[in-house]
């Protein structure tokens, strides 16, 4: 019997699609570099079907791409046309809310979006949250270990999971949902599949951590003259700001063509850095008070030029807008992204010298940086007209090597998928690639899940 | 020619000790349940060293047992006569702190009072923090996972690690040493180390974050009446108070023996709960009105019947010696500490049950229960006058099953050794226990690492 007949009679035809009542948009993630679509799509709606079908799966030598969200944007979640996706999409909901133990478990095809909502309404913050919340799930982010733009408070999204389900390669359901913060009973099996990118199991379900919902926040946008001033605002904001939320970083070019494509002018010349600090409120008495006196400070000292202190929910959104770079579209389809983390020191360095090593080979270009300072992570927005085929990879080829010089990494948030796996040696030694294939082959012997993602 | 004979060779008298030259220290960590002297201790001075050691014994199939500050409350360092230690003592050192990242690089050996004082020094607070700081080493506190009593604020030894480098069982060394805050380039190798109890590898280096030094703290004992009040105030004290670094709760026994032993008299009655609060300074105006206040309103509520705010950093100590229970000592040998971990909501009902067994088990004995409560840590002091030999494993019998009934955990923070390693199925399933061995099994193919301790 082949794979398909087997899974069919076992799973129904519900649940199993082939050909034509395959979608388009199985065929990749948010990169947009997925060419194939797959030879079956699974959509299994329980833990239960998750493990038949891998079980069969496993026992036909059937490789098998778990797809989330669709929002990666390493590639991860993209099949080759031998393989057979399991789409987590219909194993979604909100078990529980422990408002005691502050936890909430949900399945693992939740959307990001629908997670953070149910916390808060039952009084909590949910802090995993990035731009795709929308249609990016719960079990993509655990995959993917994401980052996005509360971390410096909250940390990633790791940081945020007490407890995980999974299933193995060979079917086993191996459930370890705790929920508590301290538990040292023998090795944490939740580490190992978090930011394994679908490579190790199939994440089903989890315990998130949930924090105090913040009454509101402050949000500041300042101007500075030097990256040396960025590191030391952000020094100075950690020691004094309770709370602090978010602070981000955007070099001159990319505040610039920001500013611009929004029709905005927030200072009267355009500032070398500019960068947003947030803070989590309380709703007590003197905390703007005490944000603004931290402001004026630092321009007291000259740390900072100018500072903007948002007086509405819009206006705050109006300096995140500008951060979250919408107009960058417009550089579409020839955008590069790339995702870097390095030594919080060395960020203005590294990015003066990639500058000119990319505006040398590619005079016309757009290239611009900005990114989550705070938590080391450094983007870098590139656009060259006309762009060939390979212009990806020959910026690749620029900015990697240079990445490796600075003891940095290849990538900070977005994972490894396709698209950086050949570069994960300018990260990783060969020691440590080596520890991974001993665990990815003690967890798949047969090496079904996710081949050639991550690891070759 | 025999292990010894090759590590001699190889490494030198110097490093290499046997009969006579063995110090009874190598016998037992602090949990004193350690016989024997091992047929040898190594005490290699460079990573090097190490790695040539675990090489040769690997050849010669010889278990390992690595020992770090000798603290550990679970076994897990004690060797049996036909093991070989490797002690980390003289790997000792603070490599690197860079400011600007704020992190420090230390060699596993370093104790960590050592390098709690060398952040300190160098402006940054170093969050791993707990009552056998002046002899446990870092790397110890990594192989276990150290909790502590800072958890609440900078979590666990695991969430305070950015980098580690390790040497395995056969000799390879993974030098992981990362500096940044976010990355995710495969599988992060740091957690399958972190918590492994010396069974999966030696940590030889770790990089450390380090936070801003706060400016002081305040610190505040509280009289309740109930547990609900007690979790309801951590709620508000967690939504309310920026910068909470510690919620600790003492039930009536514990806390009235811990007081009349230092012959205080905090408050007119004993409670039936005591809790101390305390929160980071910032050393800005109106932090210690805000504080004040927030406990003013919780006391206008009845969530608090009283409450003391220390004047003093001595005050401060007073509330501290009672929580730190030095005076539980009295009641050795006999003493038996318990270490679990139950979800949060739940701990007021588990103390009464678990309390109400032992008691009618052994009536004339000493039960008292304590704990970081903010962390879902639970710590149960019992003693029992001419106890027998085996009443610590009825201790055992008694409250695990109840643990496990309540989806608890049998080690909050101190680990598994081989003290609670009979135990562990009571917290982890049968699937859990064996992805566990397949990672053992994958890291150290011969089983030379700490063989018996976390599992059989
Ligand atoms: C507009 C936009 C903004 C973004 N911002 C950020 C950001 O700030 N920070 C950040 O880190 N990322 C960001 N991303 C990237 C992306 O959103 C994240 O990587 C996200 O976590 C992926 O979730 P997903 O459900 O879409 O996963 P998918 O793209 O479907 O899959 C990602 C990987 O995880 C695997 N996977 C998915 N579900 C499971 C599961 N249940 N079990 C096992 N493996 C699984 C897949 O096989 C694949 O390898 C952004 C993307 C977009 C498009
Ligand atoms: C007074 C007192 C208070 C304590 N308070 C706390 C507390 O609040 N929170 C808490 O969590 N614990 C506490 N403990 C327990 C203990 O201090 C911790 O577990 C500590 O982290 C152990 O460190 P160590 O260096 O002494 O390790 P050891 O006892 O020497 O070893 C512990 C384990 O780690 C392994 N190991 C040691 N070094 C290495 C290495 N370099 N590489 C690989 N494996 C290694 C050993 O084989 C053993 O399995 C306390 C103990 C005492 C005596």
């Amino acid at each position: 019997m082949s794979v398909i007949e087997d899974l069919t009679r076992s799973l129904g035809e519900a649940v199993v699609l082939t050909g034509d009542r395959i979608a388009e948009r199985h065929r990749s993630d948010a990169s947009l570099t997925g060419r194939s679509l797959p030879k079956a799509v699974l959509r299994p709606a329980s833990v239960a079907e998750v493990a038949a079908a891998l079980r069969i799966c496993d026992g036909h030598r059937q490789s098998v791409v778990p797809q989330g969200g669709m929002t990666g944007l390493a590639g991860g979640a993209n099949p080759a046309a031998c393989d057979i996706v399991i789409s987590m999409e219909r194993l979604s909901g909100i078990e529980e809310i422990d408002a005691a133990a502050a936890t909430m478990t949900v399945l693992a095809g939740t959307p990001l979006e629908v997670a953070q909502r149910a916390a808060e309404d039952a009084g909590f913050l949910l802090p995993i949250d990035l731009g795709a919340r929308g249609s990016c799930q719960i079990g993509g982010n655990l995959a993917t270990n994401a980052g996005g733009i509360r971390v410096i408070r909250n940390g990633v999204a790791r940081d945020n999971v007490l407890g995980i389900e999974v299933v193995l390669a060979d079917g086993t359901v191996v459930s370890s949902l705790n929920k508590m913060i301290k538990n040292n009973t023998g090795y944490d099996l939740r580490q190992f599949f978090i930011g394994s990118e679908g490579t190790l199991g199939i994440i089903t379900r989890a315990v998130l951590r949930l924090r105090p919902l913040p009454a509101g926040r402050l949000t500041a946008l300042c101007a500075l003259d030097s990256y040396a001033d960025v590191v030391a605002l952000l020094k100075r904001a950690q020691r004094a700001l309770s709370g602090l939320s978010a602070f981000e970083a955007m070099w001159e070019s990319y505040f610039r063509f920001n500013c611009e494509a929004e029709g905005r002018q927030f200072f009267e010349t355009s500032p070398a850095f500019a960068a947003i600090i947030e803070q989590d409120s309380r709703g007590q008495d003197g905390e703007r008070e005490q944000f603004e006196a931290f402001l004026g400070q630092a321009l007291e000292d000259g740390l900072i030029g100018d500072a903007l202190v948002a007086q509405s929910e819009k206006e705050a959104q109006a300096f995140w807008r500008v951060r979250e770079g919408h107009a960058m579209d417009r550089l579409l389809p020839s955008l590069v992204n790339l995702d870097l983390s390095l030594p919080i020191g060395d960020i203005g360095r590294f990015a003066e010298e990639c500058g000119r090593a990319l505006s040398a080979r590619f005079p016309p270009a757009h290239v611009s940086f900005f990114g989550h300072v705070g938590d080391s992570n450094l983007h870098i927005a590139f656009s060259v007209p006309d762009a060939a085929q390979e212009t990806a990879h020959q910026v690749d080829a620029i900015v990697y090597p240079l990445v490796a010089a600075y003891d940095g990494s290849i990538s900070a948030e977005h994972g490894i998928g396709t698209l950086k796996r050949d570069f994960l040696d300018h990260s990783r030694s060969e020691a440590e690639l080596d520890v991974m294939r001993r665990i990815k082959h003690a967890l798949d012997p047969n090496g079904i899940l996710n081949p050639g993602k991550v690891l070759r």
